[in-house]
């Protein structure tokens, strides 16, 4: 099994695989300051919720290592401005602002202590936050691997794989879970447009590890399933709302539309960390819309004509009445979601 | 108004917009000889089921001229020949074997006239196809007209334009007979993956003409459907059979099933000539798979992993029970389609 490794704090640096350069070419992307993490969030060099959690939570150690011999008030100023940033880096993912609260509490629990043992405390904290994501996508992938038939054709889109966090993946965690107990296991990765991160990343990671992977077209999807060539549909998630209405990747929803006319079971794959216990439903999600140059242009290859109008969000909301169910480390979350998912806050 | 000229028949020589080229460059392809012109549909400089039968008819023209000198007998296989490949060139556009069917007719009607003769009554049947083909998108656009309310958010999938037919388009036929009549229309153009016809031509085509289109992504759609943004969804068809089923470029099933499940109008757009009546249902029609490298690269640039399986279908079938409507040149027909689709052979 080649090991994915999408993030690594090493020597007071972060470094990062540069996912705008797969699959042409594997390069590292380093971070040695938390403006250089706010940019690999921002333009994509890490994506996917739970890794950018991850990364903007060492994101918050190396402002810690950058203002440590500053006064304290300096020191406790720049670190709270650091947080303030990179919790906005991207809007749409949960998990940003989940890990960027949990920095907070670290540093407020800690915050009497001489900076050098605070600065400890916070790199821990981080260190946490990373091996409980890879740990936390274990449990999914035995948790969803119930749900896989023996021999399976699965579809999957964008990337919600090791590359989207710490390591394993979610969706594709259950996928990897599956392959590797012996299943029989087909993957169709939808290319995933504008960015290409089925074609890009999805297909790049399984191949990689030798999982059978096919390449489609986002439209394609719909006569697979149509004609009863897909089990089941596994997809990540950017945010859960209390209902279990779903923010992920453009072209989930359509998905979910077609799985739902043809009964092909449609399950999200996320940790619990995505959930929004804020949020009632997907009407409070913001969906983010990013630059028409992704529709536009490919590389600096021009697709389109010069100075058209675009609409480019970067997600949709699928509601919970297309979800079949919610793979998570606690288990699997079936509708009435209103009622189990409240229960995973209490647990 | 600016006319696109897809195809002129000109000096003996075939000139097509080589569509490949657009959006960025506008260029000519000369077809000297009837193996130009197979390469041009094989190719796609020509694309759109009616274009490519209009172009098949002048490729049999320049079949004619270049055994004009010959024997009879060379001259009449030689064109039997051309005939043959020409209509092989794809498989699922249904115009193609029409127009060569005609061809043929023609040719067989004035099989004892000198071979000049001849020449000349191949080369008029060739214009009546091209001329007929542009006065039906125009019949086209008035029935359709109908359908389109005074202010109508649209939207159209790969293109059914000026540039899939002789002149004026099917689907885009009716937006622009819509827009002209005076109607304040904004058009939701799918990119449409993997050849991107979408923001290749259909955007290129709106914006040259005028006409307010945005630029979407392909899974951007279902959440404009079923947010109430769009009005009505009109697209092209390769080839309909007696049940109404629709062979159209791949992603307009999907779009199908979206638009049934939040109930906005769906119409297919064709001339009759794309109507096979001797098949019974969309089962029957052969769905073209193209080359992967559709998928992996845009132009030189690899945008999937080195040696990835790849599946890539051309075409989809819409089932008729997802169809408002199939607005042809003889009016707007409606289901069920069994009954309604075979009076158009007869009248």
């Amino acid at each position: 099994m080649t090991e994915i490794k999408t993030m690594e704090f090493k020597d007071d640096f972060l470094y990062l695989i540069d996912q705008r350069k797969l699959p042409v070419s594997y390069e590292i992307f380093q971070c040695k300051t938390y403006r250089d993490v706010d940019f690999a969030i921002k333009d994509m060099v890490v994506r996917g919720a739970p890794a950018i959690g991850a990364a903007a939570a060492y994101g918050v150690v190396l402002a810690a290592k950058e203002f440590l011999h500053e006064d304290r008030d300096v020191f406790f100023s720049e670190l709270d401005k650091a947080m303030n940033i990179l919790n906005r880096a991207r809007p749409t993912a949960v998990n940003l602002m989940w890990a960027i609260r949990r920095m907070r509490n670290a540093v407020e629990k800690h915050k009497d202590l001489p900076l050098d043992k605070l600065y400890q405390r916070i790199k821990e904290e981080a260190d946490r936050i990373y091996e409980e994501d890879i740990n936390t996508n274990k449990s999914i992938g035995k948790h969803g691997n119930a749900i896989i038939p023996q021999k399976a054709t699965i579809l999957t889109h964008c990337n919600a794989g090791a590359l989207a966090t710490a390591g394993y993946g979610t969706a594709l965690g259950v996928i990897r879970e599956a392959f590797y107990s012996g299943k029989d296991i087909m993957v169709y990765a939808d290319e995933t447009r504008p960015r290409c991160q089925g074609g890009r990343l999805t297909a790049w990671e399984l191949k990689m590890e030798g999982i059978p992977v096919r390449l489609i077209a986002d439209s394609v999807a719909a006569t697979l399933i149509r004609d009863g060539k897909i089990d089941v549909i596994l997809v990540g998630a950017d945010r859960i709302a209390l209902n279990g209405d779903t923010a992920n990747k453009i072209g989930t929803f359509m998905l979910s539309v077609v799985a739902k006319a043809y009964n092909v079971p449609f399950y999200v794959v996320a940790p619990v960390s995505t959930i929004d216990f804020d949020i009632k439903s997907g009407e409070e999600i913001v969906i983010e819309e990013r630059d028409s140059m992704e529709l536009t242009h490919i590389e600096n290859i021009r697709i389109a004509p010069e100075g058209i109008e675009v609409y480019n969000p970067a997600f949709d909301v699928t509601p919970n009445e297309n979800i079949t169910g919610i793979i998570t480390e606690k288990g699997i979350i079936k509708p009435p979601y209103i009622e189990n998912i409240p229960k995973l806050k209490e647990a």
